[in-house]
This record gives C-alpha cells, sequence and structure tokens, in this order.
C-alpha cells in the first residue's frame, strides 16, 4: 500500500519537476507589463535579466511600447516569438486573468504573479486568485505567486525578482536553496546570508501559493542537483501530505533542511493567522512532524543560516557525541552548557586518552571538555597530538575547537591550522567545528578541510548539534514496515466500554472490564474479579463522572462492591436526574509505576496525529506533550516518549523501577496506525490515562474516550 | 540592623575603593621582571605603556639591565624612584613573595601579577598562593591575580597587561566595563566587543583572586563615574555576601550588569569545578540571586555584549509591555514568538489606535504586531504617523521596529530615520529598538537619538527584553522594611511535632495538629477536631512514614481514628521493630488548591537561601523550583512563584478557583525572615507540603523537617 502510493508519488513528481525545471531554469523569460524605467515593478525584472549576466531571451510585453530598456517589445505573449518557458506578470490584478489567458494560448507553461491585490486583501481578491489557480490547473500552466517576489537561479544569474535587494550585489553562486512564505522576509534572509559568504543556488518566493506552494518548493529543491542544503522561512500550511512528502524527498536525498517555522507564541501564532492567507494550524504538531521527518528547526534567521553554513562546509557528524576541545577552560565550560541545551552529549573520555594527554600537557584538563590550556598553543606539536588523541578515542562523533584568537594570529594561526586540517585528513569520520576570530585566510584553510568556522562558541555548538542530530537520523537503522489498521467501525460516539471493547478488539491493551446492567451484577463482576476493583458509572450525559459521585476506586468482594455501585448509582441520578444510565463499568484497580495519556486528534494540514504525555497536570497545564502525524513506528514512538520534559517520571519514578518503555512505544505506534487506518472515521481518540508497568510489564488502557465523524 | 551594616560595608567601601583607584588609575607603574623584548610577559606591558599614550610614569624592573625599551631600569622596587602606584609582577611563580616583600618596603599600594604556579597547579601551589594573600592583607596591599592577564583602563591607555590582544588594535574608550575571571575569555570577549564598535571603560581579568576577587572589581566598577555598563564572565564565587554587595552597589547606582555565568548544565559545572580553584556553587541558587538584584544573566558572549550595546545606547525601558512594528508581516510574527520566549508581553493596542492606523494603512495589522506593509515606506508620512499612534498608545514601554532593509536605502533610508528619531524626541519615554541592515550613517544617527540598531530580530527582541527587565525592577516600588526573625532555638534534629511546634510558635501558618501518646488519645484528639483528621506515626527513625504503613488519611471520629491509630502503630512496630515511637500526630485534613514546597538550605556562597516549588514530581523530578538569598520581601516572594514553569497550577488550578498568592508570598517571605534570623542554628528546613487555599483563604504548613546545626 505505502509502497504504491510513493511509486505514485514519484511518478507525479517526476512529470510536476519537468515543468518547474522549466520555470525556475528558463530558456526564455517575458516579463508582462514591462517598462522603461528600471524602477518600476515591471522593469526592474527586465533590468536585472539584462544587465546580470542571464543567457537566455529576455522578451518584454508592452502593448505600448516598440522597444523597452533596449529590447524589442511584444504587445502580447501571444504575439511575443516563442517558445516562452516563463512569464512574469507586473500587471496590475485586474489585468492578471487576461494575461493567464493570453500565456495560455501561447503555450507559456510557468508564470510568476507579482500583481497584489489577491487573497491579501480580503474574500474579494481571494476569489479572483480561486479562479486564477482554477484556470491555471486546467490549463497545466504552473503559477508562483501572486503577491510574491519571485525568484532566483543564482548560477544561471536569472533574476526573476524585483526585489531591491540585488541593488546591492548579487548573490554569490552556491550550494543553499531558500524558500520563502514572506518576499520581504526572503530578501532580509538573503542579505544575511550574503554578508555570512553562503553561497546560493535557488531564491524563491512563495506570496499567496495561488498554485505552487512552499512544499512543492522544498521538494523540487530536495530534487535538484545544484542544491545541497535548503532553507526555509515558513508560516503555516494547508496541505500536509505535500509537506511530508518534501520533508520525505529532503531526508531521502540526504539534504538537511533548516526551516524557521514562525508563530510558536500566541500572539505570534494569531499574528500568523492574521497576516497570511495559509491556515497556520497547531505549532506543536508542526513541531512534532519536524521532529519525524528530521527537519531542523532554527529560531531565528541568524540560525538558519549558521546551521546552513555548517551544513554546507562539513561532513555530517554520525551521532550526537560532541567532544570539546579547548585552550581556555572557561570556554570549554562555557561550551559543555550550550552543548546540554542543545541534546548533545559531552561523553568522558576513555582513562587511557586522558592519561596521554596528561603526559603531554600536566595540568590539562582531559576529561572533556579537553581543556589543553593557553600554554600549550606554543608547545610544538601538543595541540595536534591532544586533538588526534581526542578524534580518536571513540566516543566523539565530532569535535568542537574553541581556539581562542589563535586563528589572528600570524605566527600560530597557521600552525593551528594545519593542525586541524591534518586531523580531518586522518580521522575524517570525526566533523569537527571551528571557534575564532579568523583571518580570511586562515578560514578559507579551514572551510576547504571541511570545517566550518564559527566566531561564537555557542552558535558554533547549536550549529553543531542541529547537523549531528540530522546526522544521527540518517543513520539511524531504517524502520521495518510501518503498521496501518485495522479499520474500525466507529460510531459517532460511544460509551466508555463501547470505546474499550472497540480498542480491545482492535487487539491493543485494554483493561479487564465488565459492563454491569445493576449493582449486583457489579458485586458479581467484583468477586469474578478478585482483587480491588473501581466501579464507575456509565452514561453519555454524565461527563464529569467524578463530580457526579459516578466514580468509586479500591473496592473488594461482591458486597461492598453492589453497596458502592448502589451508592454511585444514586448518586449518579441525584445529580443528572435526566441522564441515561447505561450500567456500571467494573474493572481490575491497575496499579503501575505510572500514568499517561496517548491521545488522537485531527490536524487541519495532517489529518491524524497521535499525541503523547503524562497524565493529569502535565497534559493541559503544562502542554509537556508531543505530535506526529499518524502512522510511526516504534523507534518514532520511543524518540516522541524521550522528548518530553517529565521523561524522568518514567526513566526514574520515585520509589519505583523504570516503566516499560518498549510496551509504552509498541502502544503509541499500533494507536497511530489505527489512527492512520480509520482517518476518515475518527474525530478523536483519548486514552486517559493508560498504565505503565515497570520494564517487562507491559501496559494497560484503563479510559478510553472515542469520537467518530 | 540592615542599615548598620549598609553603613558599615559603605564605609570599608569608602577605603577600598581608594586603594583600587591606585590600582586601576595610577599615576606611575612599575613593571618587575621588565624585558627589553617586546615579545616577553615582561617587555609586553612595558611596550603597551610606552607606546600606546599612557600619561604616567612607567618604571622597568630588572637587576641585568640600566635601560629597558628605552627607559631607566631599576634593580627592585625599593631601589626606584617613588612613588609607585602599581606594580606589574612578572617573574617566575617562585619569586613572586620576595617581590611582594619590595613592594611593601618599598610603599607600593597594589600589585597586579602575572606569573602562574600557584592554586591552579595543585595544593602548593595553593599554600604560596595563601602566603601571598595573607601577607598582602597584613601589609595592607591589594592584588590583583596571580595568573592574570592584568587589566587596562582604556581612556587613560593604562594597559596593565600582556594579552597579545592589543596588537590587533586598542580598544574604543567608551563606558562599559568588563570583568571576567578568565584571561583567555576575557580577551576574546574584549575583541569581540571591539568588533561590535562597543566603547570600553576598564577591562579587568581575576586570575586566581588571591585577594582581590570577581565582585569587589564589579563593585569598583559600579561606583566608577566613567562606567554605566557592567559586563562579567564569571564561574563561581565564594563569598556570597560581597557578590551581593557588588549586585546591590550595581542596582544601586542604575547599572545594568550583564553576567555571562558559566556552570548551568551537569557536564559544564563539574568542568567548572575542576578548572577553577573558585567553587562554583549551585547554579540555579546564583540563578535565583542573579533574578534578585536584577543582574542580567546572558548566554553567551554575543549575548553580553547585545545587551551591553542596547544598554549602553539606548534609554531604559520602563516595563515590559513591547510595541511590534514591522514592515513585512512574517518578522512581525518572528518577533512575537521571541518576545514571549523572552518574557515580554506583546498587549493589544487600543481600539482608537487601530482604528487610526487603519485609516493611514487600509489593510495593515494593527493589533501587535503593528504590521503597517512593505508598501508604507513609500507612502510619505504614514511610516512616522503609525509609529508615533503605537508610541502614543499607552499600553507599550518600548517599541522593536522590524525595517527590512530600508537601512541601506540611500531613498528611503534617511527618510526612515527622520522618522524614528522624530518619534524618540515627541515620545522620549519610549525605548526604541530598530532591526535593519544599516549604513553606517544610518547607524550613527539613529544610536545618537538612543536607538540601538540589530541585524537580527531575534537578537534584537531579547536584548530589549534583558533591558526591559532591568528597567522594570528599577521602577518596581522600592520594597518595605526587610523583616528578620524571628531567632529561634534550634535542636540538631526535631520530631515532626517539634518542628510544627517551632514553626507556630515563631507565627507561622501550621495546621493545628496534636501529639498524642496513646491509640486512645488519638481518638479523642480525632473527636475533638470534628471532621476527618490524618493520623502519622512521629518517630526519628523512620524516614519513610508512608512505606512503613505509619500514615492514614481522611479519618473521622473518635472510634475509627483509635483504630486506625492501632493499626499505624502495629505497623510501624513490625516495618522498624527497633525504631523508637514518640506519639502519634493527629491532625485535620487540609484541603486547598494546590500543594506546594517550601525549603531552605545552606549554599556554599550565600548562606541560607529559600526555595520554592510545587509539591511532588515538580521539585525533585522535574527541578521546576526557585531560590533565593534570604530574606526577601514579599514581593520579591511573589516573583519567585511567578518564576515556576507549573504557575499555571496556582493561577489556573482544574476546577477549582485561583491559589491565594498573596498568603503564599507573605509565607515564603515570613520563612525567609526566620532563615536569615537563623542562619547559624538552621542546617535545612522543608515545608513539604505546604496546602495552599483559594484566594482568600490563605495557607497551611502540613509537615516539616527541620534540622539544626
Amino acid at each position: 500500500m505505502q509502497g504504491v502510493m510513493d511509486q505514485q508519488e514519484a511518478l507525479k513528481a517526476a512529470v510536476g519537476k519537468d515543468r518547474l525545471d522549466r520555470m525556475f531554469r528558463p530558456r526564455s523569460v517575458a516579463v508582462v507589463g514591462a517598462s522603461s524605467s528600471p524602477a518600476k515593478i515591471g522593469g526592474i525584472p527586465v533590468d536585472y535579466l539584462t544587465s546580470l549576466g542571464y543567457a537566455g531571451r529576455v522578451i518584454p510585453i508592452n502593448p505600448g511600447a516598440d522597444t523597452i530598456q533596449g529590447l524589442p517589445a511584444f504587445p502580447s505573449l501571444t504575439a511575443a516569438p516563442g517558445p516562452i518557458d516563463l512569464a512574469i506578470v507586473a500587471v496590475p490584478a485586474a489585468m492578471v486573468e487576461a494575461t493567464l489567458e493570453d500565456a495560455i494560448a501561447a503555450g507559456v507553461p510557468a508564470l510568476v504573479v507579482f500583481s497584489s491585490g489577491f487573497a491579501e486583501i480580503g474574500a474579494e481578491g481571494a476569489a479572483v486568485q480561486d479562479r486564477l489557480a482554477a484556470r491555471a490547473a486546467a490549463a497545466g500552466v504552473r503559477l508562483l505567486g501572486p503577491n510574491c517576489l519571485g525568484f532566483m537561479t543564482v548560477a544561471e544569474r536569472c533574476h526573476a525578482t524585483f526585489t531591491p535587494v540585488l541593488k546591492l550585489g548579487q548573490p554569490e553562486p552556491g550550494r543553499v536553496g531558500i524558500v520563502s512564505q514572506s518576499g520581504a522576509f526572503g530578501a532580509y534572509a538573503l542579505v544575511l546570508a550574503q554578508r555570512r559568504g553562503i553561497g546560493i543556488s535557488h531564491w524563491i518566493t512563495t506570496g499567496n501559493e495561488a498554485d505552487l506552494g512552499f512544499a512543492e518548493c522544498v521538494e523540487w529543491l530536495a530534487r535538484d542537483p545544484g542544491t545541497d542544503v535548503i532553507v526555509g522561512y515558513m508560516e503555516g500550511a494547508r496541505d500536509g501530505d505535500r509537506l511530508r512528502a518534501a520533508f520525505r524527498a529532503c531526508r531521502d536525498a540526504g539534504k538537511p533542511l533548516v526551516l524557521a517555522k514562525v508563530g510558536r507564541s500566541e500572539v505570534g501564532a494569531s499574528a500568523a493567522a492574521s497576516h497570511t492567507a495559509a491556515l497556520a494550524g497547531e505549532d506543536a504538531v508542526f513541531d512534532g512532524v519536524f521532529r519525524q521527518y528530521g527537519v531542523i528547526r532554527a529560531e531565528s534567521i541568524e540560525q538558519v543560516f549558521d546551521i546552513a553554513y555548517a551544513a554546507a562546509v562539513s561532513v555530517l557528524p554520525r551521532g550526537l557525541r560532541a567532544g570539546l576541545y579547548t585552550v581556555s577552560g572557561g570556554a570549554g565550560v562555557l561550551m559543555a552548557d550550550k552543548a546540554a541545551d542543545c541534546g548533545l552529549e559531552v561523553p568522558p573520555l576513555n582513562e587511557a586518552t586522558q592519561d596521554a594527554v596528561r603526559a603531554l600537557v600536566p595540568f590539562a584538563g582531559t576529561r572533556n571538555p579537553l581543556d589543553i590550556t593557553g600554554q600549550v598553543v606554543n608547545a610544538e606539536g601538543a595541540f595536534r597530538q591532544a586533538l588526534g588523541l581526542m578524534a580518536r578515542d571513540g566516543s566523539v562523533d565530532l569535535v568542537v575547537s574553541f581556539l581562542a584568537l589563535t586563528g589572528q594570529s600570524p605566527v600560530m594561526g597557521p600552525r593551528i591550522a594545519e593542525d586541524l586540517t591534518h586531523v580531518r585528513s586522518t580521522d575524517p569520520g570525526i566533523a569537527q567545528f571551528a571557534v575564532t576570530v579568523p583571518t580570511e585566510a586562515f578560514r578559507r584553510q579551514l572551510e576547504a578541510a571541511r570545517i566550518p568556522v564559527f566566531e561564537d562558541p555557542n552558535r558554533a555548538v547549536a550549529a553543531a548539534a542541529a547537523l549531528a542530530g540530522f546526522g544521527q537520523r540518517r543513520n539511524a537503522p531504517p524502520s521495518g514496515d510501518m503498521a496501518i489498521g485495522p479499520a474500525l467501525d466507529i460510531p459517532p460516539s460511544s460509551t466508555e466500554p463501547q470505546a474499550l471493547a472497540l480498542l480491545r478488539d482492535a487487539g491493543l491493551p485494554v483493561t479487564d472490564f465488565t459492563l454491569a446492567q445493576t449493582a449486583q451484577e457489579a458485586g458479581a463482576a467484583a468477586e469474578r474479579l478478585g482483587g480491588p476493583v473501581v466501579v464507575k458509572v456509565v452514561s453519555a450525559d454524565i461527563l464529569h463522572k467524578t463530580e457526579a459521585g459516578g466514580v468509586r476506586l479500591n473496592l473488594t468482594g461482591a458486597r461492598d462492591t453492589q453497596a458502592a455501585a448502589e451508592a454511585i448509582l444514586a448518586s449518579a441520578r441525584a445529580h443528572a436526574p435526566d441522564a441515561r444510565i447505561d450500567g456500571l463499568l467494573v474493572a481490575p484497580m491497575t496499579r503501575g509505576v505510572a500514568e499517561v495519556v496517548i491521545g488522537v486528534q485531527r490536524d487541519p494540514a495532517f489529518g491524524p496525529v497521535v499525541m503523547f504525555g503524562m497524565g493529569g497536570v502535565h497534559v493541559e497545564a503544562l502542554r509537556d506533550v508531543t505530535f506526529r502525524a499518524a502512522p510511526i513506528d516504534e523507534a518514532e514512538a520511543m524518540r516522541m516518549i524521550r522528548e518530553i520534559r517529565a521523561l524522568r517520571l518514567l526513566t526514574a519514578p520515585r520509589g519505583a523501577p523504570p516503566a516499560d518503555l518498549g510496551a509504552l512505544a509498541r502502544l503509541i505506534a499500533r494507536v497511530s496506525a489505527l489512527a492512520a487506518a480509520n482517518a476518515a472515521g475518527l474525530e478523536s481518540l483519548d486514552l486517559n490515562p493508560v498504565i505503565v508497568g515497570a520494564e517487562g510489564k507491559g501496559c494497560v488502557i484503563v479510559d478510553a474516550l472515542l469520537i467518530g465523524r
């Protein structure tokens, strides 16, 4: 099933890619609404395309001029000589539909629409935009925008944009692709990238996304041979499947995808919702899906480019184990703090390695951070040897070196650079990151050896950690077959015993419950179960059972249980005289080392998503929960478990052995499989609580709320 | 009491300041171990002092030379012409004690000791260092180092250091003072400051701190008229009182103190402990004390200087309410997210303001962020008017403006700069921060109007938030008289009822408990109390009462209670046959909306510190706790309460009204007063749990563990 879907997707992608290739690598570009003034929106792209080195044909379209900026102009696309790969549209909103018809008639396969006045101005504009999108789709024409800043294909100097940024200088060609849902932001990011010396392959702004969206642009870059690293700015997405396909494509291509996704905070999310036509969706769900596919989430534009720079220069670290190598003890401590913040491990070096370092440098701090002290930079050979010892220790996947100001030193700089590059060549599997204020020559030498150079130690560690996380995901054993199913017949509403029965029949571990119709039956059930039991009233009309006196715990034997059951019924009737009561649920009291919650809900973008968190206040008050798009396998479920802040309540519960995380991961994965198989019929599922036993003891669903649609 | 202490401190500080003035602003500097080679540790300071513009006398001391670098040299300090304000000591460790004697004999009041080979190499070196410190103290000589990089007083070009950094260029004089416990790190920070264009008043590295420590240097800068902002790098401190005095001095002088304190993480703390001779202390306690005194904690060197730059340029924001003004919706969302991370509020603008903005710019996002869209920069006047509307709305204390690339634009740049500075002049109470890639002229114009300029929006917001936090603390009403007391007679160990009685007698709200000697007495006590009670075994030998079957809840009436009490005694005896049992504690079952923990512990640096957190897993497993050095007032206690992550469990408990935070803050403050008054006799106090009632219902201590010393 999954395999077939993948093939279809691949086929679709191949066809789409061909059209997008013509858009993003056009051999001829028409500019509709071309102006003679290089300061106007219709004149800027003509200026850029003619003066900055684009080798293809440029065809100004303007019914009122014979020549535009020295080029012969034509009154319409149909009147212009073909073939035209791309039409840039820079006419008022009211003329865009006519331009599209002209483009279709002229056989132009791709349009970039700069014009604003569509969905961003309200319902009327949105309606025009929808017509535009439908017409383009029907005609097989691809459309970027409207209300976008266009794109650039840097190596080919194809600057199909009107951003004034290019007047400050052209971007350097390189292997980092940029996609931005915001034009202004994309332009700003481009300038910051230029200032960082980051080479760009493509720069794409998606505007209102009438047709071509953020996800499809990312996916195209994932397949683009000229792009190694993809960075994106996003505010939201409507089509979660498309986005996941893009994430998969990046992952499968081994290309780090670094996203600045805004709208994390309440104010931010509401600002994003009002600013963008796209539905923002719940940020925590996006966050979970990013983790699921190894997408690197950056908090700032600066961090986006820190990571992009590191990814473009460095080899991928194999894992999260960091060696911190420093000529200043203080910097070592600072980096250790930051490493912990970023989820890197800083394991102690082996004793033999530590002894060997001490033999070289008596007063070195040798555990990790390895502080070889400032003196060692003067001791010929010791720097290189100690660094080599750390690289070959076997306990680290990457090394971050704090070099103080040696990168500026005419004497020490070249030697230190030699030392670092030497260890890169002897230990190529160890990724290296350097921190210093470098000279240009120092920086170039290190980058040639695939060592990124940072001035701020924390930023170096954060970038290394992001790459290491991606590298670790790449190295994780591929997940086995992802189970989907079983498909269930889910009624719009279920009582608790109905929900539990459905889940039990689906093979999930459910408490050994009985539905009793009378208090006497409840007593009999308790006797049959033996040990202490819980009795709960069953009624779709009573939402808060405890408040209604509808729950009694720790009952033993037929007599006590029957009495309690009678009390429950009386109390429930008193609390809600009109409630329909469907009986009493009797189940054994279940003990474990922890209570957790597993949920399924429908996300507007991603469909069924599975949620995990600790029970009680951790879910609602503390929002210590994590999400994934269903389905996921057990390894992914285990990553969810390990993401929650309250993990210690499972791994080191007070006065109890560690919880059975394996069984819990299995259950989460099976719930996700069920959610995926029942996407059409399932509105939400809330397993609260699930009791997790000690290792080897499994886990049990003791309450369930199931809502169909 | 507090007043007297302050006076004494002030007097001591005044005397110390005079000596330190001679150290840090010497009119004459001797260099002991002066070398003719400007590359050697004893030659570098002579070179710097003679070639970089220092106006005082420079006196090389070297018994083997008549002249050093063109200056007459002398064989010893006593042989040199006085008065000598400062002696730089650059001789081998073995000769430092003799040099000190020579300095004392020559009447030199201050020494900077570069020499290494003291505490940092082990016990032997530490012993020599201790002798050195004791001798200096006895003779009234102040000593910076040993094993330090020295200091610089930039305006006077007094470069009493051997850091090679100065060969890359001298720092610009300015009003930011730097103190670093790490020399290498201090040098690195200095270069980053230079590259940021931050002007420096003093740069001081403290090395091994045999005499003069980090705290005293900070305090001297707090009183230095040439310094407005102080930044520091610290790893730990032994003398918490001294550190608090320094923090108070900064606060009282209104000078922001920005610290990079390393050792937050486990690995970091252990690395710091092994790297520095100073005791690191518990980082969470440092963190609490920083908050207590409005010290700004930065996470990276970069952030240190972001904040220092903002503080040196901007007026202080009056509070935490941020207006976000942007020409790009995406940047507005990004900044809103970051503002939430940093504890800034982003309140909606008043409706009237929003209407007025919409009248100017129909499609603007007006709530806050105020997104005036990219078009407005072309609409003459609208930018200034909308910014002014936000500044005058009354709901914000500061504005962060995202200007995209206008700072580079030859046309728009100057106009935008005029607009921003205009609003600074019409609304001088509103602090402004700008984000753009500026030209040098743009940046200078804004800085002259006290508007700091950042390239990265997140860094701008973070720096604004740090300053706003400091500004808010400055504007908070001064705390009333800080209560201390009462002094108690605390035995080394107490049973629970003894501890509760002591606290009750000290005036704290303690549960209405009775100590019963027999089960029958327990029954009688329950009857007297009326409603349901709890009974607990009282025994110093039974630590885990629940595990020993020593606790029974929810008992009502004499008979049931007596029976339960008998069961408790039997169970306790079975569990711990040798335990001495002191009776049974009977207390009413106390209900509230939340359970919290208040603790007191002794910190190696700060003495008695008070801790607050939610009860249960929040303290031990989740470490969601906060600390303060005792005593604190109620306002400070309220800030503690508001710092915990689980605050919602108090402000919005599930199915219950908000908790009585006022009563809780009062109790925390009173516990802190008690801790301060009993610093000598109190090892630790653990009130766990304290039951907090709904607003107006107060709170009650229901269990206490008290350990004396």
